[in-house]
C-alpha cells in the first residue's frame, strides 16, 4: 500500500467521522458544557471548584483541537479549508486557547476567547449559520441608509456641542460625547433631563431635540422598510419560483402556439 | 329499556346541555362574575363582604365542577375527552379548587388557582382559542431566532460580568443578574446610568452596550419579520385556495388541452 | 307663491350655500380662529385681551349657531339629518356653548365644550373624516385581541396585587392601581425600579415581570400583524378590481368558451 | 476664433472636468476633510492646531468656490443652474462661508454654515439624494395623518393646561408647553412621574393619559402603515412593469383575438 492511499484512507475515515451524527452531537454537548463553565466561572467557587474547572478546560481545549484536526484532515482540498471564515474562526479560538498565559493583562484575553467560544455554536449548527448569513446579507443595501442616519448625527452633534459644551460638557464636551448624548436622545433614554437643562439658557432648543427625534426616527424607519420590502420580494420570487416548477403550467406564449399551430393547420388545407 | 340504551340517552342529554346557547351564556357570566370576586378580593373589605365571598367562591367552584361533569359524560369517548389540553386545564382547576387549604403557604396555591380560573374564559370562547393558538403555532419558527438571542445575551452577559463585576456587583455580579441587566438596557430603561457607571473605569465601554443595542435590535426585528411574512404567506395561501375554490375558472393546461382536442379534431378529418 | 314653494325656494338657497366653496372656507377659518383663541387663554392675559376674547367666544358661538341652522333648514329630509353623528355632535357642541353658565363647576365644562369645537375640524375636512372612519372601521376587528390583552392584564394584576400589596401598596395596593402599574411596565416606564423592589423580597419576581412583557409585547405584535394584514388585503382587493375593470381582459373562462365554440363550429361541418 | 466658440469650448472643458470621477473623488475628500476639521474643532486644541485649522478653513472655502464655478461655468443653460434646489444650497453655503465675520453673534452663524457643509456629502452622492428624494416625496401623503395628530395634540395640550396649569406650570403653564409634555408622555420618558403628580389632585387622570397614548400610538401606527403600505404599492408596480417588459408574453386579450380569428377563418370556409 503507498503512502498516498493510506493517506487518502485516512482522510476518509476522518471524512466520515466529522459528518458521524453521534460525532456532531458530541461537539454540541461540548460546546453547551464550555457555556455553561463560563457561566459557573462567574459566580465564587470553592477552591475544588476552581480546580475542577481548569482541568475541564484544559480538556475542552483539546477536545477542541482534535476536533478541528479532525475535520482538517478529513477535507481533501487542505487549501480550501482555510476559505471558510468559520473554519478561520474556530481555529484561531482554538489556538489562543492553548498559549498559556500568567500576564493578567493577557489573562484577561484567554477569557475572552473562551467565552467566544460560545460562538461555535452558531458555526456547528446550520440553521443558525443561515440566520447570521441572512442578517450579513442584509448589510449591504443599509449601507447608504446608515451613512445617511451618521450623517445626520454628526451634523447635530456638531451643532450640540458648539452650543451646548459650555452648559453640561459631560453630554456635548465634544462631538463623540455629543452622537453618545444623541444615541440616547434617541432611544428616549430620560431625553427630557438633557432637554430641559439646554432649554434653561437657550429657550427654543426644544426644537434642535424635536427636529432630530423625528429625522432619526424616520430614517430608522426608512431602515426597517427597506429590509421588510427586501425580504417580502426575496419571498415573492421563492414563491413564483417554487409555483413555476411545481405545477409545470404552460404559458400564455406557448398557448398562443398552439393556437397559430391549429392555423397553419387550416391555412395549408385551404389550398 | 337496557342499562347501555339508558346511558347513552343520558348522554346526549348532556351532549345538547352542553352545547345549549343558553347554558354557554351561563357558564361565561359565572366566569365573569368568578373573576369579579378576584378582583374585589384585592380591595379592603367589610367582614360581611368576605363571607359573601367565601360563599361564592364555593358555589362557583361546584359550578364548574357540574360543568366539567356535564361536559364529561355527554362525550361520547371518554378517552378523547382528555386529549384536549384545554379540557385536562379545566378540570386540574376544579380539582385544586377543591381541596381544602388552611396552611397560609398552599393558601396562597389556592387564591392563584382561583386567579388562572379567568383562564377558562380562554377557554370557553373559540375566537379567543383560536388566537392563542395561531401564537402557539408561530413559537416554533421563531425558536431558532430564539437561541441566536440567547446566545448573544449569554456572550454579553459573561463579557459584563468579566469586566465590571467589581464595579457593580448587584448589576453585574454573576451572569444571570447580568442577563437581566442586557434585558434592562434591551428596553432602553435607564441604560445610560448602566453605562455611564462603567464608563468611569473603562472610558470605551459605550462599545459594549452600543454593539449590544445594534445586535438585539437586528435580531429582534428579525423575528418581527420572520413573524410577519409567515402570516402574509398564509393569508396569500388561504386567498389563492380560496379565490381558486370560488371561481371555477379552467386552468392553463386544461385550455391547452382544448386547444390540442381541437387540433385532434382538424387532423382527424384531413384522412 | 304656496308656503311650501316659498319653504322649498329658501331650503334650496341654503342647501346652496352649504356647498359654496367660499362659505367652507368661511368656516374653516372660523374654526382655526376659535382653536387659536382656546391656546391663548392659556397664557396670561391683559384685562382688555381677556374681554375682546369673551366678546369673540360669543360671536363664533353665534356663527355655528347660524352655520348649523344653515346645513339643518339645507336638508331637505330632516330626519335624516340627525342620522349622522357628526350632525348631532357639531349641534351638541353649539347648544352647550349656548347656555350660560356662571357656577365655576360647570365653567369648566363650558370650557370643555369649547376646546372640544377643535374636533369640527375632523367634521368639516373630508379627508380627515375618512382617516376617522378607517381608524375606527379597524377597530372590530381588534376587538377579541384587545379582551385577550384584558384578560392577561387582569391576571397579572390579580397576582400582583396578591403578592406584592405589602411591599408597596401604592403601585399593587389593588387591582386597578396594580392595572396601571402592569401598563407603566409595559412602556418599559422606569419598570425596573418596580421589578428591583419586589425583588429584595421575592427574588424571582423577575419571571413575573419577563413574562408579562413578553406576554404582552406578543399580544401587541398580534395586534400590529392584524391590521397591517387587514390594511394590505384592503389594498390588494381594490387594487385588483381595479386592474379588473381598467383592463377589459377576458377571463380565462371566457377564452374556453371561445375555443368550445370552435369546436362545436368544427364539429357541426362534419355532417 | 470668435469668443463665442472660446466660451464654448472653455464650457465644454468645465463640463469634461465636473463629471470626472477623479474629480468627483477629490471633492468627497475634500467634503470629509471639512466634516473631521469640524470635529477636531471641537475638542481642546493647541494654539497651533487652530492655526492650521483657520488656513484649512479658507483653503476649502476656495476649494468649494472653485469647485461651484466649475460647475456653473460647465453648464450650459446659465438659468437651468439654479433651478436645482442642491446647486443654490452649494452656493448659499460657499457665499455665506466668504463672508468675514467679526462679530461674535455672526460668528455663530459662520460655525453653522460650516457644519452644513457636511450636508454637500448628500448632495454629492447620488444615492443618498435618491434616498432622501424618496423621504420627501412620502411626505405629502402623510400631511392629513399629521393635522389629525396636531389636533388630538391641540385638544389635550388645551385640555392638559385648563386642568394641570396650577399643578406644576412648568409642565401645564401654556397650551405651547404641554404639548411638549405630551410629547414627552408619548415616548413614554418619565410619563409615569406626570401622571403620578397630577393624580394626586385628579384621581382619574390616568384616563387622560391613556386615552392619550392610545389615540397617538394608533395615529402613529396608522401613519407607519401608510408609509408601508405606499412603498410595497410602488415596488409592486416596479416589478409588474419589469415582469410585462421582460416575458414578452402575450395578454388574454391577444389569445383571444387569435381564436376569434380562427373562427373567421373557418366560418369564411364554410361558404
Amino acid at each position: 500500500m503507498s503512502t498516498q492511499t493510506k493517506t487518502q484512507a485516512w482522510q476518509a475515515r476522518f471524512d466520515s467521522l466529522r459528518s458521524n451524527k453521534l460525532f456532531e452531537t458530541l461537539v454540541i454537548s461540548i460546546i453547551v458544557v464550555s457555556a455553561l463553565m463560563i457561566g459557573v466561572k462567574t459566580y465564587p467557587l470553592a477552591p475544588l471548584a476552581t480546580q475542577v474547572i481548569v482541568v475541564l478546560d484544559w480538556a475542552i481545549t483539546f477536545f477542541f483541537l482534535t476536533e478541528i484536526s479532525v475535520r482538517f484532515l478529513g477535507e481533501s482540498d487542505k487549501k480550501r479549508f482555510f476559505h471558510s471564515g468559520w473554519n478561520v474562526f474556530d481555529t484561531l479560538i482554538v489556538v489562543v486557547s492553548l498559549i498559556p498565559i500568567e500576564d493578567s493583562e493577557l489573562a484577561l484575553i484567554g477569557r475572552l476567547v473562551r467565552i467566544f467560544r460560545v460562538l461555535r455554536m452558531v458555526s456547528i449548527i446550520p440553521e443558525l449559520r443561515t440566520l447570521l448569513n441572512s442578517l450579513l446579507a442584509a448589510m449591504p443595501q443599509l449601507a447608504y441608509v446608515m451613512l445617511m442616519m451618521f450623517i445626520i448625527f454628526y451634523i447635530y452633534a456638531a451643532v450640540g456641542s458648539t452650543f451646548f459644551a459650555s452648559i453640561n460638557p459631560d453630554l456635548w464636551g465634544d462631538i463623540a460625547i455629543s452622537m453618545l448624548t444623541l444615541f440616547r436622545v434617541m432611544t428616549f433614554e430620560d431625553w427630557t433631563d438633557v432637554m430641559y437643562e439646554t432649554m434653561t439658557i437657550y429657550p427654543l432648543s426644544w426644537a434642535f431635540y424635536l427636529s432630530f427625534i423625528f429625522l432619526s426616527a424616520f430614517a430608522f424607519l426608512n431602515m426597517i422598510i427597506g429590509i421588510v420590502v427586501n425580504v417580502l420580494e426575496e419571498e415573492h420570487q421563492r414563491q413564483a419560483k417554487e409555483e413555476a416548477r411545481a405545477a409545470g403550467e404552460p404559458t400564455l406564449t406557448e398557448l398562443r402556439d398552439e393556437i397559430r399551430g391549429l392555423k397553419v393547420l387550416l391555412e395549408s388545407r385551404r389550398h
